[in-house]
This record gives C-alpha cells, structure tokens and sequence, in this order.
C-alpha cells in the first residue's frame, strides 16, 4: 500500500491504490477543503506533489484536486496552508479504528464438519444371492460410514434411489443431515462431494447479507447484499409488526424477504457458475422479529408484555417450503434467539467472536436499531436491548440516511473556519449522512465548540453555516449548490438530541448490564463492536460523544458482520451450531428498563460526554486542553 | 337368528331374517331348482311353509318362491320331491366353512396406544417473571406427559402455537407422533382429546378397503370399499408394472390409487359426521407393489431379477404429500413388506392372526391373484408366493367376474338331473360366476362325475348342459333366457385348466414351502384362510377340489380382510407397527421356482384333487363312496 505523507503537518497514513489523496487526508486528519464530497465539482481541494508519482487531473493553475488524485508510488503532498490556524487545523490526531477482530485473531475456529455432509459410497449391486432392496443396501452402508445406529430419510428420496443407484454401478453420494438422528435427504450418482454448497445469510431489519460457501473446503466463494424489502411495510420492526397484524400481512412480510433470499442465492450462484439446485444447506441468523417473519410465526407477542417469542430455537426447516432453491434437501438453520429483544444475530455474532470459549471480559457491542449489549466470558454472559433506536443508522436524523452511494460517511471541520471537509461513500455529491458521518460531525461539533455539552449550539457564533433554521438550531454541513438534491444538508439540535438519546441510551446500558452481573465499566478487557460500523467509525470521535466508553484503545476491536459471520461457521461446522446453543442457552437476558438504576443512568448520560465527565477520563483531559 | 328345517331332509340352519329360504337351502345343502339366481323370476323353486311365519310371495298354485322368501319365526320348509334321486339330492352335507378366526380367537390383542396420540396439558399462562417463549412452555409440560427427554416437532406447528395456546387460556391438545424420538404435529385449542380419528386401508390389487376409527376407543366407526381404479391401467401387477414405464404412467397410477383412498375418506367422515380434517393417522397395509404405487416408487425392479425393491420398510409419509385429507399433521404409516412378491399385506395378515406371537404350528393362506402363504409359529415364519394367478378371482374364466352385484356365488348341481341350482350376489339375474361360485362349481360338477379327474367333461354324458361349444367342451351353467347378459352362462373345459393350474400352483407352494423348512402338511396345526373368500367358501369343496390340504376341518379358519384387520390394529397400537416389523424381520422368503422339488410338485398337483390322492383320504373316501 502506498504511503501518503502530508506537509507540513508531516503526517503519514498508508492507503489503497484505489483511495484518493482526499481520502488519505480525513484518515490521517488532515484537513483538506472540500464540499462535494469527493466528486471533483468544488474545485477547493487543491494540493501539490513534493515526491513520487501520481495519476490525477492537473489544474491550470497548478496542482491536482486531492479528490481525483491516487498515489502510484509513495508520495508527499504538500496542502497549501494560508494562515497559522489553518497550520493548526492540520495538527488534529489522525483517526483511529479499532483494529480487526478478524485480522488481529480471526473468527473463531470450528472444524471443518457441517451438518449437512456428503458420503460417497459404493454398494455390492443385489444379486439373486443378495437381493437386499436398495433403500437398506445403502441404509447398511451409510451406517458403517457414520458410526451411527440408525438412520432417517426423507421419504421422497426413496422415489429418486433406483435410479441414482443404477446410473454409476452402485456409487452413489449420499446428502445426510447429521444433526441428532442422521437424515438421508438426497442421492446422487457418482462421486459428487466437491459439489456441495451452502448459502449463509444475515437478516437485518435493514440489510440482508449473503455469503455462498463450499461446504467441501469451507471457504466463502463470493458474498453479495441487499435491502431486506420489508423496509417497504415500515422502517423498523414495530412498525412490521403491526403492519404483520393486518389481513396477509404476515405472509406479505414473510415472502417479500424470502424473495430477496432467493434472489441473492441466484445471484451469488451464478456469479460462481453454480446451478441454485446444488445448494445443500442454508445457515441464517436474524434477529428475533426477523426470525419470526421469515417462517411466518406470529410476531405480536414480542412486543406486548410479557414479551413472548414463538420459539427461540428453530427446526430445520426445508427450502423447498420457503421457496428457497435446493429443493427439500436443502435444510435451513436458523440461529437460536434469546428473547423477544436480543435475536439470533446477537447468538450469532458472540459464537463468531469466540466470547464464551475464552478469559477476558468481553464488552459485545452492536450498535444497530436496537442497541444490542453482550457482556460475559467462558463463565457468563449477559445481554440486553438498549432501545436505542435507529438515529446511529440515520434514521430519525433530518438528512439522515443509510450508507449508500452519496451519503456523507466522514465529516472533518476546520477549527479555524469552522468549514467542514466531507467525504461521501462513492464519492458521489452528497445526499445525506449516514452513520459513520453522523457520528463524525457531532463529535467535530463538539470539539470545535460549536455545540456545547447538552447539544444546543452556541447562539453567539455568528457563522454563515450555524443559523436558526425551519426546524431550530442547525449546522449547514453542504449548501444547496453542491448537494446531489439542492437542498442544504443541515444538522439540526433535535437531530443531536436524537443520537444523545440513542447515545444515552448504549451508555446506560453498559452500566446497568455490568452492574446486574456485578462489574464496572473500567473491568471491562475487550470491547468487540460489530455491525456495519465498525471499519468507518472513529474511535476517539465514538468515545468523544460518549457512545463508547473510554477504555484504552488497544481494548477496541471491529468484527463487522459478526451475524453473518457466525452465520457462515453454522453452515461449515456442527460444533458452531452446538456452541450457539450453548451461547443463547447461556445468555441471561436483562430487561434493562425493569432494572431500579436504569433510568438514572440514562439520564445521567444525556450529555456530551456524560454528566460525570470523569467517566471519560481522556475526552476531559482534550477539553481541558481546549479551553487552556 | 331363525332356524329353517327342511324336510324331508329333515336338516336344519340358522339364518339372518334378512336372507331367503333359497340362501338357508344353499347353506343346508339341500337343493332346490332355482335357475335365475335368486332373482325370483324363474319360478322353479316352489315351496311349501309347514310350520312358522314367513313374509313372501305366494303361488296361485300353492306354495311360496323360496327366493323371495322370508322366515319370519323359526320355520319348517318342505321341499317337493318328485322322485328318490331328488330325495338322495337332498342328503348332501351341509355347506362347511371355516370357523371365524376373529369370532372365535379375537384379533391379535394389542393394547390401545396409537403412535399418533393427543395430550392434553394446562400451562401456566406466561408472565413477566416467566416469560419463556411458546414452544419451550408447552414443550416442558409435554415431555414431563411423556416421560421422553427430547421433543422434535414439525416447524409449522409453531405457525398456529401462540393462537391455539391463547384461545383456550393456554389448554391445549397436541398430536404427537410416538414412533422414536415424539414429534409433535398439531395443537388445537382446548380438551380435543375425543376427536382423535384414524382411516385404516387395504390397498388390494383390486379392491380398496377402508375403516375409520375412533383412536380415543379404538372403535371402528364405519367400513366402505371401492374398486382399485389402477384396473384401468392393468388388471395384474405386472401389466401395471408395464403402464408405470411410460411417460407419466407412474403418478398417474399413484394419483388414481390416492384419489380414491381420499375419497373412500371423505365417505367414511361424512357417515359419521366427522370433518376429514379431523383424521389424524392413516395406516395402510397392501402388496410390495401397491405399496411402491402407493408412493410413487419405481417399481420396475420389483420384477426383474434379482428382483429388488426400493425397500421393504417405510417412512411416515405426511397425508398432504399424499393429497390425503388431514393435512401435514396426519402421517400415513405403511406396512412393511418382506420381498418383491410377499407384501405388506401379508405381514399385516399375520400381524392380525397372532400367529409369530404363538406356539401352534400355523399355515396361513391368502388366495388372491399371487396366492401368498405363510407358514410358522412364534419361533420362524417363511413366506412364499405361489403366482397362481387370478383364476380364483374370476380372472382368465369365460365368464368370471368379481364378487358383486349378479355374479353366482354358490352352485349346487343335482347329482340325479345334473341341473344346477345358483345363487347370486344381491339376488340379482346372473351376470357371470365368481371365485368362490367357481370353486363351488368345480366340485360338484368334479363330484357328480361330470369332469374326470383331469378336468375333462365326460364325452358320454348326453346331457343338454353339457355340450361342446365354440371354445370347446363347456358345462351350460345358466341358459341366456335367464342371464342378465342374455347370453349362455358356462364353464369350459380351458377355464378349469385354469382353475387346476392355479390350485396346483397353491398346493405346490404349501407342500414346498414346508419341505423348505423340514416340515409336512400333516404338521400343521391350523389354517387361516384370509381374504374375501373366508366366509362363502365351501370347505369341503376346497379341499375335494385339491385347493386346501385335506386336514381336519376344526383346524380350518377364516379371517376376511387379514390385511385390513392389521392395517387398523397399526393404527391404535403402536405394539402392532413394533409387531409388524418383527415380523416382516423374521419371515424368511423362498423363491418357490428356485427350490428343485417345485416344479415336480405342481405337476403332480395338476390333478382332481391330485395325482396323489392318499392326500386327500377324506375326498379319496367320498369317490370310493360314489363309485360303489
């Protein structure tokens, strides 16, 4: 990877031959003009070439836009620095992620023995001295094969037997379920054990992953994702499950995921020059409402006391009944749940982390709609919903959006000019903000003291961008002429109050759940964030609003997906389904709002970073550094 | 039951109110001119009443029709004798059956204890402090019922679970299927424990049989039958065997026998007023073959060496797989089969009759179109099939027909005028002759003298009846004025070629089948007859004609539907299924046409009643009788 090194800041950051120099600016947190996101229309970027080689567009006045700029070598770039507050702008620390769970440790590890498996056999053709029917020939066979007692079937696969048998002299492969009492649930002529599939998928309220997998080696072939189309009966599950109450309504929901499921298998198929029908296992994990509407289970008792699933674990159930491609050979699993609030994606996510096989207290993190909390070790594990809702996803945000082409993921403001400099995913005009950004700008808000630590902006700053809005205060981020829609794209003190709420909201749910197990905050040894986020969010920015605690860094890791994930290592090994069994059987769920202290701690994190700033030690110290 | 005395004979029987004095004769064995059947048109069969009341039609000449005659009180029926040949007519012994096996011995007892059973369980309705989800609750409570330590359900139940459970304040009735690990399969709603039905079938080559229970008592609530409509298709196994190879041909034989089997539901549901959503258990009992049919199974095999069958043992199959009524929760349970050509059927039979469950030394015959038989005790069973075709069912006879409406069932032929008197099924004009008709036909027209020992009519006789016909030599056994066809009722001399193959093919099997297992004919302890012939058959004419064994005649049984019997015991008492696998274990197949004796035989079979005849001393005696 190329180095980038910025003067005169004289900061380095490595970047991928396919990032723009503008790209390697906000990573390093060097402040670059720019306003459109990366689109090359502003113009304001302009940076100069010291050394190395770059392919870019040069300016007639000399220099290159950062944002059409890439490195072919390593390469020094000189940002022209007009005033000593733009020199002082260009000292911010560079960005820090947490590092990858995957790269640093990897996913747990499981051997290789999914619980669908292939067994090639070849029979004694029946003889008049052995004329043994052909179900109990291969029956006695696959037997001594699996060690096993006995052996069920799926009925139909008597009708396919005679004929796969006689095809290659006896020599058959024998598709068995291996779960419990092993099932026979297909036959194919010939040795066809290096043609054996699975689909694993992540139910999102939101987005629907999809990884296509060999079951034969174990390795992802190729993973694609979607809109889970329900968003279309409501954004969030409440909203599902009330439109689920309507006539159809739970079929509707039901069908219209299971269609996007079919999809995403076809595609991923023929990507890989796959027929659909070799697909011989599906793996799946969602949350609790997602679990219901996928096999249409009636979903109304999640969310009415006393908060009722169906089931929390799932049978096997066939693709043919799900309209799935593969047949009826082709056996769903879905991850188990725990309770109405935390799904099977949390299950999931916890087994692919590897938590309850190992020492350290580990702090599980999944910031989506809901705000789900693991905490635990190989001895315990606690979990929580923190109703946090949807604002970290954009959602409940005026411009707020998901991240998709066009929405703002980076935000950097000038402490001098208080200009912002964005960066939009596709580097596209921007749309809106997503997530990433939204955490991204208020934390720059508030370092840079235009909003003070309850979220209200500073009246006194008479800035062109902070003004009194329609909708109260807000912060243009874009104006109108160089957003993708007109308008201006501004942040406004109820969007803030939203994600202090939703922020408030994790907080107080890390302290209640370690205090219902009897720990601390500062006991806490690792702290593994999945979901999207994780790769794109900031950490110093995430602990600066007070969305995550402000432990030592090197503590913070990024698993991404974990659901699906946990999802895929379902497919590939019996052992993950057990130990996700063990995980959602071990998993003491907390009701967070029926806990005495709760609501005292979320008040008391209604602040930024919290009221008891003690808490976050190191945020404290940068004000006071501010301020000084 | 009134009893009907004739005179002069002076010999007495016991009759249904229902049935004619024509009938009561035919049973006494006295004979009375009656050429149209019973139908009351021929008039030839005047009686007079002495003592008791009757209801019928009197003659202007005096007297009454005895086919339309009715005892209404015991009576005393005087027959006209118009010369002392008629009187020695009248000395014949009275028709022998076979005792009935059920009504003497009972079915084979086996407690009530269907695999599919209904529970019912109170839960306590969920709270906030015990809040487990739907399916764990009940799940808990039913395996605590059922003493098992796992649970496995069908996924879709999980879909009515929280409806059900609500309805009825969390009382339920769940349908578990008990055969290995319970699997539950429905819930409904309150203390459905007494609606709890089952249809047991005997899917015949020919006839379809069906019982609806009531599985809460193990009652049998209603009976019916059908024609097997695969005849459409083939009237043997094998020419349906042939159908099934074209395009199609095979579902269509499945779907034909299906249709019927739901509709034979469907009938029996609406007699009892019972929705045939309510059947929760069907159990099915019929030959390899009908068995592959049943299920679509490639039956090609079957009957090319070295002749394998898909298999001998079957899954439960869910009833909507099979279109049947009751949805995926009723599962179909199929008798296992022994070989190709020995059936579920047969295991089914002796499952019915007790027989691996008892000391006696048994021999049980099912004299259908493969003529299977059985012999053996609680320490060994072996089983052949005899392929001795259809002759006894009325196939390959000029003028056989099945057991309905108008065919001749019993034959009497006066030895002094050698006219026969007939009876046929419903009263009806005769239509043509059935097997138990044909066999009674044989042995008299063998007795009187009018075939020789090798079924060839005596050229000599100079009797109108007796003539040679287009098809040559032939016994006239209905003249077309009384026929319902208008057409010549007869007998000819290929159809008892038939007739004699088919019994030597029988007694061939019985006398190889125990010389296989190092026993005699004498051996055997006791004789059940299974199948429809049971109670019309004469067993004194079997025997005269060589069919049946010359034993003693209180070692004789009949049992009827064997297979249905055992097909309904399946259904109420999982003990059966557990004694029909035993069983369909323990039996041990001989190819008939593989044991070297075979052929020697049955040619020396091929004879009235055989070419042996210190075999038969019972028949050897009446001959030397006759003769004298």
């Amino acid at each position: 990877m190329p180095k980038v090194t910025f003067l005169p800041a004289g900061v380095s950051v490595e970047i991928a031959p396919e990032e723009t120099i503008i790209r390697a600016a906000m990573k390093a947190g060097v402040h670059i003009n720019a306003s459109c996101g990366g689109a090359g229309v502003c113009g304001k970027c302009r940076v100069f070439v010291e050394e190395g080689e770059v392919s870019g567009e040069p300016l007639p006045e000399g220099g290159y836009k950062a944002c059409t700029l890439f490195p072919k070598t390593d390469v020094v770039i000189r940002v022209p620095v007009e005033s000593e507050v733009d020199r002082r702008a260009l000292l911010r620390p560079a960005k820090k992620v947490a590092t990858s769970w995957v790269e640093a440790r990897g996913a747990a590890e499981f051997p290789l023995n999914p619980a669908a498996r292939k067994h090639f056999v070849t029979l004694e053709p029946p003889s008049l001295e052995n004329n043994m029917p052909d179900f109990p020939r291969l029956e006695m066979a696959l037997l001594a094969e699996l060690g096993a007692p006995k052996l069920d079937l799926d009925w139909q696969v008597l009708r396919d037997l005679p004929y796969a048998l006689r095809e290659k002299d006896f020599s058959v492969t024998a598709l068995v379920l291996e779960d419990g009492l092993p099932c026979l649930l297909a036959v194919e002529a010939g040795d066809k054990r290096s043609r054996h599939f699975a689909v694993a998928f992540d139910i999102g309220t939101t987005t629907l992953c999809a990884q296509l997998i060999d079951l034969s080696k174990g390795e992802v072939l190729a993973e694609t994702s979607d809109y889970n189309p329900q968003i279309s009966y409501g954004e969030d599950v409440i909203s599902r499950i009330e439109y689920a109450r309507r006539e159809g309504g739970l079929r509707t929901l039901q069908h219209k995921v299971l269609e996007s499921l079919a999809k995403l298998t076809r595609e991923l198929c023929e990507k890989e020059g796959i027929s659909p029908e070799e697909i011989s296992f599906y793996s799946a994990a969602g949350n609790t409402v997602m679990s219901h509407f996928l096999l249409a289970l009636e979903p109304r008792f999640l969310r009415e006391a006393p908060y009722v699933p169906v089931t929390t674990r799932f049978p096997y159930v066939p693709a043919e009944e799900l309209d799935l491609p593969g047949g009826r050979k082709a056996r769903l699993f879905l991850a188990p749940c725990v309770a109405s609030y935390v799904g099977g994606d949390i299950v999931s996510g916890v087994v692919a982390a590897g938590i309850a096989r190992e020492e350290p207290l580990t702090l599980f993190i999944d910031i989506g709609t809901n705000g789900e909390i693991v905490v635990g070790n190989r001895d315990f594990l606690a979990c929580a919903a923190c109703s946090a809702g949807p604002a970290f996803e954009g959602g409940g945000i005026k411009h707020g959006m998901r991240a998709t082409l066009g929405a703002i993921e980076a935000v950097h403001i000038d402490p001098a000019t208080l200009e912002p400099m964005i960066l939009t995913i596709g580097n596209k005009k921007p749309k809106g903000i997503c997530g990433s950004g939204i955490i991204s700008l208020l934390a720059n808000l508030f370092l840079e003291g235009i909003i003070d630590q309850s979220g209200k902006y500073r009246r006194d700053l008479d800035h062109p961008r902070v003004r009194e809005g329609r909708d109260g205060w807000e912060y243009v981020l874009v104006w109108g002429k160089e957003s993708a829609t007109g308008e201006d794209i501004v942040f406004t003190e109820a969007d803030i109050d939203n994600l202090i709420r939703a922020k408030g909201a994790m907080f107080a749910g890390y302290q209640t759940l370690l205090e219902s197990v009897g720990l601390e905050i500062g006991m806490v040894e690792r702290v593994i964030l999945a979901g999207n986020f994780g790769s794109f969010l900031d950490l110093e920015q995430a602990i600066t609003i007070g969305l995550l605690p402000d432990l030592p860094r090197e503590r913070f890791f990024f698993i991404g997906n974990a659901s699906l994930l946990g999802a895929r290592l379902a497919a590939t090994s019996l052992e993950a389904i057990r130990e996700m069994e063990k995980v959602a059987d071990m998993m003491t769920h907390f009701e967070l709002s029926a806990h005495p202290g709760y609501m005292d701690y979320y008040v008391s994190a209604l602040f930024l970073p919290h009221t008891n700033i003690d808490l976050f030690p190191t945020v404290k110290e940068i004000l006071a550094s501010r301020e000084s």
